[in-house]
């Protein structure tokens, strides 16, 4: 299969789909505005895709699972918008666009930061949304999304993350950041689209491995384009965390080792699946394209 | 019935409730810390009561809605520690101590905010809480809370806040807001404690319509606090949204007006319930509560 192909068309799926589930209002007002302007401001649609392609890995469909992936990417946005404030890591540029903040000013965006966490759960408590579905399902997938995101999940690893900032390089705190700053929605995307899609008590647990390995993998990846990379090519500012003193995998064991490292874990990730055969190829092939794009 | 030691048994129960399903633990870090301060600094607990009234009022017990109460008090503490940031109302003090950001600084706030925010949808998508519980109901009652709560609620109300500063007074738009901004989680409090109870559609409706008229007596009674109340016995200062140019109802009617708006809106929630006699007493009781505190 064409991956990239794969990709573009699951991201225009993912988009009609946030599209509708957050429409366009004149009345919305400048909270809609500014959650659709971070929303619909480029995003690549990683976590959606994950959790649509988990559904679909263990024998679910696209429907079952399009509006949690809608609500992961509505958590992924929020974050990014209240990781951007002046409070916290001050960025004026993301996906090559001006922050949230720049444009409708902090307290608007503390305020469509908010607006998206709460309009995923919203998603996610639409009992009627998946036709057929168990909502004793629903609310485990649900579960699983938020407990990824609170304070024993991203909430946490941001706080961890702001705490640690210009303290002395610790490589085991280091990655216990990552698990939970990005590792732990990631996990969360792949789980929750398998509870979705059906899968018994051992396909969600191979999964959790797969979106464990896949999220530690995804930051390792993205702290090398920030320490190696073209601002022009990745629309926002690189050098930030050194810039910062923030500790990352690749400023504290070497790019060469982070390298490696990435690249055992997705491997780890793809033999993770490999009982579920030919429906898990997405999962395998996005795997080890996140390590692909640091070349 | 005493309403005092009914209001004080009540909120003991939720306060120890709260401690349960946040329970303390060093480990959690700074993070933890910061969400019990705001969660545990003084709170009257308005919304978990009305919730557990609701259930019970329609026949349902206690533990069959403490979930969702402590939800709706995680929802409502957010949104203060967020209302609270320099870049929205920037207060100092809040039920009479130094308000989250002052003690755990800006970014801190924001993410305790969230993570208490989160932390309510993990409790109300706990299919395993409520024993014997309907998955379906549960989901309801999600639902009804997060609607209330986003941009459709009140961080909707709070953006048309935020962008009215200084506006012209003009009572609709006063009305509008209230409505979305306190009014909402109100009625969602009563609207889900009685989903759980297990209340039929014309009951659900019922209590409704009683949140709503409840919701904005107590957004007046607040403002006529505001204007006319004693900042030490309130333990926040008054005369803030005055000094904002903030448009509050008593600000644009006058106080007389407004408490005699405030007495109506009561008597009409009490007449919505007569119907279910002696279990929604607590409730009838309530209503009434709310503008005697003005007196």
């Amino acid at each position: 299969m064409n991956l990239k192909a794969y990709l573009a068309e699951r991201r225009e799926l993912v988009d009609a789909a946030l599209d509708r589930m957050l429409p366009a209002d004149e009345a919305g007002g400048d909270i809609l505005k500014a959650m659709r302007y971070s929303l619909f401001a480029g995003g690549k649609r990683v976590r959606p895709i994950l959790c649509l392609a988990a559904c679909e890995a263990v024998g679910g469909g696209l429907e079952d699972a399009m509006f949690c992936a809608c609500a992961l990417e509505m958590v992924h946005t929020y974050s990014l918008v209240h990781d951007d404030l002046p409070a916290m890591d001050d960025d004026d540029f993301r996906r090559g666009v001006p922050t949230n903040h720049k444009v409708f000013g902090e307290g608007m965006a503390v305020l469509a930061g908010d607006g998206l966490l709460t309009q995923a759960m919203v998603l996610l408590s639409d009992a009627d949304r998946g036709e057929g579905l168990d909502p004793a399902r629903v609310l485990r997938a649900a579960r699983a999304v938020m407990r990824a995101a609170g304070y024993e999940g991203m909430v946490g690893g941001q706080a961890a993350d702001l705490a640690g900032e210009n303290a002395e390089p610790d490589l085991a705190l280091v990655q216990f950041i990552h698990a939970m700053k990005t590792g732990a929605l990631i996990t969360a995307s792949a789980r929750s689209g398998a509870i979705l899609g059906g899968a018994d008590e051992k396909g969600e647990e191979a999964m959790v491995r797969y979106g464990r390995r896949v999220g530690l993998a995804f930051q390792i990846a993205d702290d090398l384009l920030d320490l190696t990379g073209d601002s022009r090519l990745l629309g926002k500012d690189t050098g930030m965390d050194e810039a910062r003193g923030k500790m990352t995998y690749p400023g504290v064991a070497g790019p060469a080792a982070a390298r490696e490292t990435g690249l055992r874990l997705v491997e780890e990730a793809a033999q993770s699946l490999e009982h579920l055969g030919e429906p898990a190829e997405p999962l395998i092939l996005i795997a080890r394209y996140i390590m692909e794009r640091t070349n």
